[in-house]
């Protein structure tokens, strides 16, 4: 008799799932729709095999959950049989709310986070599973009286996060987000109901830390992929305008849906959950990038430009700076703007694109690393004088645009 | 003055494409159009990370082939700089005729083998490039009087295989398809204008023809990916049928065209090349994913059926025999489809699906794999005693039917 | 509290050994000493990486033991904790008996076979743990009732095996000697007391074979590697005659033992157990090594030639053929060494070195690898068709001399 | 015609030296003589596949060097065949210079500095080579007036860095060590005649400074480690005192040599290099393994328990401290020696081994890593304000001793 199904992973040769609830849940179409939601967006346009998937790294969580208990077993720590599946349900779920495109489009088809949907589609879970994932749903909430497990599920030092620097860049090939998991599963154990890191892992921890800062900017907010994603975005709203506007779009009935029911909140999801749930479990990657190709055709010229942009990599120019731009700059692109007879004035809005992007390496805030001194104290990370772990926060101001000729029309750039 | 664009691979580092005509054509539509186009079909179902797309394949067989040319030069063999420019244009745009899902669908949607396709885009290319593809053109057609460079862009040993074994073994994660690329690659050259093999690669000859082999039926062939693969072109054999009788189906518009138009020969796509390369090079992957899943919503049950399975991924299941199935087998399996009633019966022919699959690992009759003794001779590499290179040529017969209660209903299996 | 010492290994990650008896073991002057035995002799003339010890190997295959043991009990397998511990301390120490430089020098310093040695170390050694070795020799000599805790330390699908391929190929660089060795350990079980491998495995299988041998003709056998280590057997046997002719020559004290004390036997050994495993168990390669450079300087010039070859790396010509060589040959080559006044004439019958060597990939005569068909019917691999698998055995035969002028003196070489 | 030589190397595939001097300094018995010394001297003890050589590094430098002169010129550095031969030559003798267990032993045996030392080889090989070293060596010496080629020799950005970090990493295991190489390399061009990074480099710079770092507190100086080469060094110096005394000590000639004449200075080695070159590079790892192994058995007892304990690895135990021990450390390790009868009292000066490790990650003040930035304008490193990068300095107190119960005697620890 086995008692688990094996899937693939180039990451980790072989990842298990245990039958019983796991697979059910495994094979559930709602997790299966993972298997058309991309970890990176259209990071693939940079990284051109970045196309792994919410499901490849939800099983990749899952195992390293699993390594971590069998760990903190070996080294003593009492985990019930109940409390360790509890545990890899609520990794293997945690994303289980994320949409198409994943952050990309969070806050663009819907106003819900990703997280408050995870926990929705758990709760219809459970109930389809009778409250077999009572216990996961406790801790995923971080209602259960062993914080450890919850902080296991997230935290700064999560297998969410092992598992998504690992697999990143292993289909990215960027070769300085791999951490050395083994090594770093192997430094953790439990202190007082809290997770906390032996005290000769903190260089292992240093190294994760750097690793997850480096992929921040070399890859998630790479300037190229920023541009793509944020065209994704522009290409989005001017949908969403120009049904309000009475337009009708070729699309996929479920994102023509939500393109329809503009903005739907978290009240709205929870008070009518079945419903909304149904038709946005139907929603994934392929209907978005269906929906794009087919508006490169619509003679709308905003969205057609914009889609065309998107189907044929002609991706707008993005400028960094560490400073917010000025009215110089705004000027500056509006008559860069003006000066391509191609571009119809009506998209203007939609093509001068700024915002900033953020990144703290590290949180000394909230939920810290916490590092278990030989001598048997318990101090957060940040306190260590021996590392170079300091809470740093960056902040990148962007601004995007078409690309005309090549070069920036912002001074200094 | 960079000489070149540089793309990121995971499976060689980085991937150069010079400037000029190379990467001109990286950038036109038609071959970013392979960014969504996957390299392995349904492959991804069951290896969850292969979701690599022809896009990356071709900018990696061109990579390979940049090496070896740099090999052969080294080793004295005279090849001009524009012999080299083309042989790397026709490795570029092996693929480009690729259509949807590849070969699985390669004669469902129309009735083009994809190397005729191939060579009616790069004559298409050829003319908007005023005619700098004429010297890859004939190469790739076998025309120009180098054997060995067109030898290097498709036979039993070139970079396009080279470069699939990698990549597939790289995002599936089954190691036993790495070849030493690097060590193939150093053991390549050139007599009587014959791509060979010195006389101590003849190892490596041999694992890589092994490599593949197992590949084939570890991958290529896996019995749930070709159940899948099945299962999508009766998918469309069923919307085809339903569109012949009247019905409606929602579908992309690029879609839609080819469903109507059925079965579109290399002569039509002759005698009307430019309209219907220009409508085929709109259909991709993307195309059928959104198709599939809308249908899962179709009135029709056969095609709700079919459409549902893959969507949620409950694959028929899948018998193989090294001999042929019997009318008995077909009795057993009718008389299993009928016990369910949840199974329209319009849908049985449909999902009754019999046929072959035959790998030959090594041909001996075809433009053999040469081998260059020390001695100066050259050799064919099936009449070295020294290897187990032979020609075998298996064929396994599939049966493919509604898994219903999980045993196979064919005595025997 | 610990239940287990962690060792880093660049292949696995991590290897762990229990405590208790296997880490006494580990812990033992007898077993340390393996980390002065290289796994490959001279092969890191060639591949400068391999330079990997007996040591490393051993800890690797308990690695690969441990995870057969987990996956076999995992499919039901009964193996009790006491045949799990003996099994595991068999294949520890099933190199145990190993001398200086392996294999090379087996037969040259004495004429003992290292799995009679590896028996009285471990009857020595089961003396000293009084007695928790009892198990662990009866599955090493294939006398207990469960034959497939034989084969998992001695059989044709060993953990030798499988380490030793993993681990050369790792510090070779040869890729073509991985193998998967995660996918070969989830395909085997156990039937009627045999080892077997599940149908789907024998893909895996044939790859596993095609990989050994091409790294026997790439690595083991490699001309150089074969030219560098008759050089050294050569080398011990000049030594050896000098001091039977009566000289005085520097080395380590316990190789002088083996010198003056020529050819002790299997019987020598087990009669003198103590005295002898105690001088034997002191030698290693370091005294080999020290030997040849003070040799280098020895006023013998036979002696000083082949020394002073190995120390500086001018290794004889090796030509192979596969006929044996002729009287014509040996004429040549003689001619050949008399031409060079440099060479003494005394050390012909040193520098003239013929011999054969012999690969079967795979034999079908004796404890052939079980395939387990799904029908429940166990069949030896020879016997599927559909595999390339035969009995195939090679013979090359080799001549061995001074290279001159860098061309060989054998006509057709 | 071949060009080049190749040589296997699993951390790149394969190593290239193209013939001409190149070449011939490889097979000159003073390169071959790194064959012989290890790396990372007594790493193995807790790495056990750090066994790679000076010759390997070596080899890798070179190709990384060959790399980086290839991007560099793609990038239109003018850079001569000539002066591309020497800097290559400069890399590949960069640490010629090397004793046995390299900087272990460094002062110990002579007092000589390494790099010294290899412009004394060096002169000496460029006499045996008619001067064709002329230019590697004023490019070694920083005498040339291109700075960006001794920087590429030496510097904090260097390619003996670069391949050290690779090369340890694969070999001990520890991942944390990778640096993405391929993609640094390609970040170096050259500026107002100094080697700099592009600034878009800085992430890889950042990362790679943090793997060199953590690759010294977690390898380079492992507690383990340093114990095993402080007892290396103790066994040294207590076989020096004995021979002073009149002792006779089995031991290879060479290393007899220096054991007799103690403490030889640059002086020596300038005023009589011939003489002192040979007998030193007849000196590395063999004879140093070889004599202590003599040693175990050698009638002094201080001798024989230090060679013992490095023979069985039975080491001493090392704690660290962020202070200086104190006099009550002193008197408690005494206190503990004295309460151990087998320890001999006249080698409690060799037993009692206290001393400091510093560990600068960066350093800001000697010719620090300059960045090119967008604007054109060259600055240094830790200029950049988004980034980690500072200088560091740590210093660690050690006090080893032999390990009598496991446990530390001293206060705290």
């Amino acid at each position: 008799m086995k008692t688990h199904k094996i899937f693939n992973d180039p990451v980790y040769g072989f990842v298990q799932v245990p039958y019983g609830p796991l697979f059910q849940l495994v094979e559930h179409p709602y997790f299966q729709r993972l298997r058309r939601i991309k970890q990176l967006s259209l990071t693939h346009y940079v990284y051109p095999g970045a196309l792994h998937t919410r499901f490849h790294h939800a099983l990749g969580a899952l195992h390293l959950m699993r390594q971590t208990i069998a760990t903190l077993k070996g080294k003593g720590v009492d985990i019930s049989p109940e409390e360790s599946e509890a545990v890899q349900i609520a990794i293997l779920l945690h994303d289980i709310g994320h949409g198409p495109f994943s952050h990309t489009l969070e806050h663009t088809l819907i106003q819900v986070h990703h997280e408050e949907l995870s926990i929705l589609f758990m709760e219809k879970l459970n109930e389809e599973l009778d409250g077999q994932l009572d216990l996961a749903l406790r801790i995923f909430k971080g209602e259960y009286h062993k914080p450890y497990l919850t902080q296991l599920v997230s935290s700064q030092l999560d297998m969410d996060r092992m598992d998504y620097l690992n697999r990143d860049s292993y289909f990215t090939g960027v070769s300085e987000g791999v951490i050395g998991y083994h090594r770093l599963i192997k430094m953790l154990t439990v202190h007082e109901g809290e997770l906390v890191v032996e005290e000769k892992g903190i260089y292992s921890i240093e190294r994760f830390l750097t690793a997850r800062r480096l992929m921040y900017w070399q890859v998630y907010l790479h300037k190229t992929v920023l541009s793509a994603e944020l065209m994704l975005i522009k290409t989005m709203e001017r949908a969403k305008d120009l049904i309000e506007q009475g337009a009708t779009l070729p699309a996929p009935s479920s994102l023509c849906y939500f393109l329809e029911n503009r903005d739907l909140t978290a009240e709205d999801f929870k008070s009518r959950r079945d419903e909304l749930l149904s038709v946005f479990s139907r929603l994934d990657d392929t209907d978005i990038a269906a929906a794009v190709k087919e508006w490169v055709f619509h003679e709308d010229p905003v969205l057609s430009y914009l889609a065309s942009g998107l189907a044929n990599r002609r991706l707008f120019r993005l400028d960094f700076s560490y400073d917010p731009f000025t009215e110089q700059d705004q000027a500056a692109v509006l008559e860069h703007l003006r000066s391509a007879p191609e571009l119809p004035e009506e998209g203007f809005p939609y093509f001068m694109i700024t915002g900033k992007e953020t990144n703290t390496s590290y949180s000394s805030s909230k939920d810290e690393i916490r590092i278990l001194l030989k001598s048997g104290e318990m101090v957060p990370m940040s306190q260590l004088s021996d590392t170079a772990i300091q809470q740093r926060m960056f902040t990148k101001y962007y601004f995007c645009y078409p690309k005309l000729k090549g070069q920036s029309v912002i001074a200094g750039q």
